[in-house]
Formats: C-alpha cells, structure tokens, sequence
C-alpha cells in the first residue's frame, strides 16, 4: 500500500512543482552571494527582489515589510525582540504582554522568557470550542491598553484547526494602538489574507508549510518603520535581518506559495471530503469526537478524540496501515501528557490522551481519507478489543 | 570562454556531491518533520543525530555541541546574546566586551548594539599585516579581564584571509575564564581546527562557504552547560535553538564538509598555485601589491591593490572577460570607500580603493589562476591607459 502522509501540519513534503523548479531550474546555478556587486550577484538579487514583489502582490501587502528569514520561530522571536524585547531594554513603560493560551510554543517561551525579565503577562482564555475569549481582551484593553507592547494570537490552531476571529482582534488593536503578532504559520496558502491583517500586524510565514524546503520563512513588519534587527550585521534585508539570503529557499517559498494561490480553490472540495471521512468516523465509532467541531477551522485539519484508548497505540496502528498522523503538535509530541491547547479547552487526560491529528494537504488524493477512515475505524476496533479483554 | 567564480569567500557553488546528493537522495524524500514521532519522523531526526556525530568527529569536538542553526550571522548574534545579552539583562557587572577592529559586520553591529545597552566595548587593533595584536590584549585582560563577558577575535579575515592568532588568543582567554567567540566561517574546511579551539570556544560555521545550499550552519558552543536560546520555541537542540530543523541543510553541509575534510590536502597545491599568481602579477604590474602579504593567510584568498585605478574598473573589465571577483567584503562591497578591514591595517584611500579580492575554491580548475592574472594584467594595462590619457 502507497504511503498516505497526513502531518502536514507538522511540515509538508516538497511540492511536486518545487522539486521541478530545484531539479530543472536551481541546482544547475548560478550561484553566488547575492550582495556581491557582480553580474551574478545582481541577477540573484534581482531574483530575490522579484520574489518579494511576487509575495508581496500574492498577500496583497506592501512587499518593503516582507523580511526573509529562516522560518516562523525566527519571525516570533524576532516580534517579541522588536517589541518587549526593546521595551525592557530601554527600560520603557510598555511592558504588559498579551497571549492566548494554545499559542505555538515559539509564543509561549518567548513570552516567558520576558516575563523573567520584567514583563507582565495577560494570558487570553479559549472556549470548550477553542476560540480565544474576546471579551477577556476587551477588558485588558480597557484596563492595561497604555501599557501593552504586544498582542499574540494565532490565526488559526496548529492542533485543533480552530480559525481565530483575527479580524476582530486586529481591529481592537488597531484601535488602542498596540502590536500585534498573529501567527499565520497555518493559514498563509489556505486562506485569504483578511484585510484588517495586511498593514499593522506582525505575520509570519513557514516555507516548509507550503511545501518548500525548510530553511526557508518570512516575517511581515506591521509598517516600514524602524524595528531593532534580531539577527545584526551585513545591510541585508534593508537592515532587518543580517545574513546571506537564502535564495533557493525563497524562490522554493516564492514557487510553493504561488501554487497555493492558484489552487487555493481547491481547498473546498478537500474540506467537503474532510468532513465526510469525520462523518464516517463519528457514525462508526461511538466514542470519537471531533474537536474544536462547532468552529470554523482550517480545512486540511482534524482532531480527533476517542475515549478509552490511548492515542500513541492508535497512531503506531495507523502507522503499520502506511499512514502517519501524528498525537499532538510535532514540536510536543515527546510529552505523554494532554496538550496545553487540549487542556485549554477543558479537555480531561482521559480525552486528552486519546488524539490523534490528520492534517493533509492539497497535493493528496482525497479518496486517500477514505483509505484512512477505514483504517482508522478497524485500528481503534482492534485496540478496542485488546483494551477490554 | 567559461565562467571563472573566483568569490568563494563571499559564497560557494554547490558542490558537485552536493548537488548529486540532492538529486539523487534527497529531493525524493522522505519529508517529515523530525520531531514527529511516527516513522518518518524518528528517520529523519535520526538522520540529523548521526550528521551531528559525523560533523563532531570530523572537527574532533563533543557534538553534543553543535547546534544548528540557519548560518554564522545566527551564530554570532546567539553568541552575543547567550553572554553579553544577559549580562545586560540580568544586571551582572561582566558588562565588557573585546572585539577586533578587524571582525566581520556580524561581530560589530551586535558589539555596538550592546554598547548602546550598557557594554563597554575593547578595540583590539590590527598590524599593518592585518594581524590583531596580543599585546593589546593582554593589557586589556591584565586591568579588565573580571568585567569581560566575551572577546570576539576571528580565525582569519574574510577580506585579507590573514589568518589570526587564535590558539594564543584562546589560551589567554581560557587562563582568565573569559568566554571566546572565534568566527571560523572563513575557517572550518580549509584549515584543521585547533586544539585550542575544540573546548571552551563558541564556533560558528556556515554551510554556504563549503558548497551546500544557504540557510544552514551551526554554532558551537563552548561547553556542555545552560545558555540561553536566541530563538526560543519547541525542544529542538536540546533546547539551544528551536525551530523544526533544516534536515536537508544539515545533510548537504554534513557531506560538504565531509567532502573538504577528504580533500584537504588539496589546499596546498592550491596556495602554491596562488603564490605563483601573486608572484606573475607582482611581477608585472609595478603598483601591485598583496595585502597582509608577510602574514600566514588562507590557501584560497589574494586581497590586492593596483594603486592609480578604481576597483570597480578592474572588476567590471575582469567581469567582461567572465571572472568574477569582488572588490571587498559582499555584504560591504556596497561601500565606496576603503573597508574598515583596510583602515584598521592603516592603508590609504588610494590604495584602499583599488583592491580587489580573488577567493577561490577546490573545485576551482587551478590553470584558471594562469587566466585570472593574464586577464589582471591586460585589465590593469587597458585602465591605466584610460587613466593617462
């Protein structure tokens, strides 16, 4: 039986059209350093500046906020640093942080990592449906909105899928004059760039999401303004971020997102086929639950719960059928525990422990979500079956 | 006639096994992120644990050392904040730094940021030979060495390739407990790496100078102990730099490297070669003359002055004649005027604007040194013409 990967959450194999372009197009060169005033020099800059305009017309933002950079934990941390980062450096006043509770990790440690230097965290609720409490917001606002140098919350969960009201957050940050990061690491290529996001907020992009190499990434500045670089050194990247550009990466990135664009379409019928394969499992399996069911979430995402058996057992049962999903978020799937965004939502160890995530991608077969219904269903009856004798 | 690249100190080609390997091993997959723990995952995180063992022995250090990361720019920018950075934010009274006058754009802009924040910064200056001297620090140490968080000296120059003495400056810096940060970009692979150098030293590498594609490398740092991560996320690199790891990148460098490490030999026919390159040009162009010529330099790079012309004329004419070579730094080659390199070494605006940098490779055809200096000859004999007349 063919391999059926559905982590694409985690990272997602090199799209077809990416391999192409390395093979047929990139890997035969030129090569050289873009900043060097020679021929080839010139024309990879060029190359990367048209990649950036390219991007920039995609997203329908002012491409001169675009940084290129290693990838969204990069971009997160460097929001933080541009932001908190200088506030406690320059011993300023702004020092209050805001923060939903199922961030990314790359959020979180970077939040924390403040906090022991002075900052004060505002930790944002979710409901049992995994969508941040906006009224939680609006009275911090009112409260603390002089004080607040920056505001994270993702576009849309890397677990549960659950699309975030951005629109809104970003409007009330707009309106007291605060930051604000929103992670797009899971929705640039799946959904459109709402509007309230394309001036005035940090996003951030992952090449290795879209189906580029890893190594690869964005951040978007809120405005052309003067932010503190990260990483310092050479005038790369008009002084954002110092380094030899990744030029293959952004061109793979500049391929891949370009792709997603053109096909972004097709990302209906795959959720049409998503919640039928959901249906399939919900009518043969009493115990499972989808998460986060009663949101809007990201087409390509399911979690799934079913009580009474273990998670880890179900994924290796999968995995022997060729098909690999993974518990939790890649990045804390080592953790035996319920996640955090589960347990933000109220969910109990007994539930907790018993995901599993399918998150797929455009270049799937979608009669593949059959193959793992199926797969799913006679797994969790055999496990079931071993659980009670 | 074939293009001559004679700019490998600014970056590489890819290398031929790298590129083999990329086509044939590695642009089929599997794709998977490391830290997913099915299959696919504990493959490729395997794949990375066993280039951290290969790259550990080959340089002869604990790999449980390296940490990888997108390239030096990262390198030196974590060095600086894992020491200095927390000096600053902690309050501690370390608040010195020592830095040459002669380091890359990386190592100043984070020195000077620092200063901004409270670092009183050391300039250890450069001999008319471009080499740092000792002398100076062991003053500094002498009157300062309790107050310094870190001292940053460079293996060798990535304009002049004189080569710096750094077993010594890593001996004194050991003696007085003071962390060192020696920027070996221009280094690994082209010359073993010293005793000195293999404990109690931050290293940075980045794949790009060895024939792998950008956006890899990694620091190494100097002990097994708690330092603070730049970029702060998930688990990955036991926790020094998060972020899902650039497998792919760190399988090219790993057989780049590796790659140089089998042919390292070849470096002295290739400096025999460059001396017989030097001598031809010095020989025929009076006003010649090889900066940091009585110091020990690396293999592959001539710095030279041909005062009474302009670099960028020599560069463009070398340019039409398909050689390319830069007139300084890549990430300065922007700057009109004399490279600080050149300043701090007290050459002149006449002759500092007339250099021009020819850095090659091992791939590098080594009769392709006979046309490089007949093409400088004609070159310098048809500006100088202009020039009078």
């Amino acid at each position: 039986m063919s391999k059926i990967y559905a982590d694409c959450n985690a990272t997602t194999p090199l799209l077809k059209n990416v391999k192409d372009y390395l093979i047929n197009s990139r890997l035969n060169g030129p090569f050289a350093n873009p900043n060097s005033l020679h021929y080839l020099g010139n024309q990879l800059s060029q190359g990367i500046e048209n990649c950036r305009k390219h991007l920039g017309k995609l997203l329908s933002i002012d491409d001169q906020k675009i940084v290129f950079n290693s990838g969204s934990s990069e971009s997160i941390a460097t929001a933080f640093w541009m932001t908190i980062g200088q506030v406690i450096l320059n011993k300023s006043k702004k020092t209050h942080l805001v923060c939903s509770t199922i961030e990314h990790a790359a959020v979180i440690e970077n939040a924390l990592y403040w906090k022991k230097k002075g900052a004060t965290i505002h930790w944002i609720n979710v409901s049992s449906d995994g969508v941040v409490d906006l009224e939680q917001l609006k009275q911090i606002f009112k409260l603390h909105s002089a004080e607040i140098s920056l505001v994270a919350i993702m576009a849309a969960n890397n677990e549960t899928g659950v699309i975030q009201p951005y629109e809104q957050i970003a409007k009330l940050c707009k309106e007291n004059h605060i930051p604000y990061l929103c992670d797009t690491t899971q929705t640039i290529g799946k959904l459109d760039l709402a509007e309230e996001l394309k001036e005035g907020v940090f996003l951030c992009v992952s090449g290795h999401k879209l189906g580029a190499p890893l190594g690869s990434g964005f951040l978007v500045l809120p405005f052309r303004d003067h932010y503190e670089s990260l990483i310092k050194g050479g005038p790369q990247e008009q002084n954002y971020r110092a380094g030899t550009q990744n030029y293959l990466g952004i061109e793979s990135m500049t391929v891949a997102l370009d792709w997603h664009y053109q096909m972004i379409q097709a990302w209906n019928p795959l959720m049409q086929k998503k919640i039928q394969f959901e249906n399939k499992i919900l009518a043969s399996i009493t115990q499972a639950q989808i998460i986060g069911a009663r949101s809007s979430r990201l087409a390509n995402t399911s979690l799934i719960s079913f009580k009474g058996i273990h998670s880890q057992g179900l994924q290796i049962e999968l995995e022997a059928r060729n098909i690999f999903v993974t518990t939790s978020a890649a990045c804390s799937d080592n953790e035996p525990s319920t996640s955090k965004v589960l347990r933000s939502m109220g969910i109990q160890d007994d539930e907790g422990r018993s995901v599993i995530r399918i998150s797929t991608g455009l270049e799937l077969n979608l009669e593949h979500y059959d193959v793992i219904a199926e797969s799913i269903i006679s797994s969790f009856n055999h496990l079931e079956k071993i659980h009670f004798n």
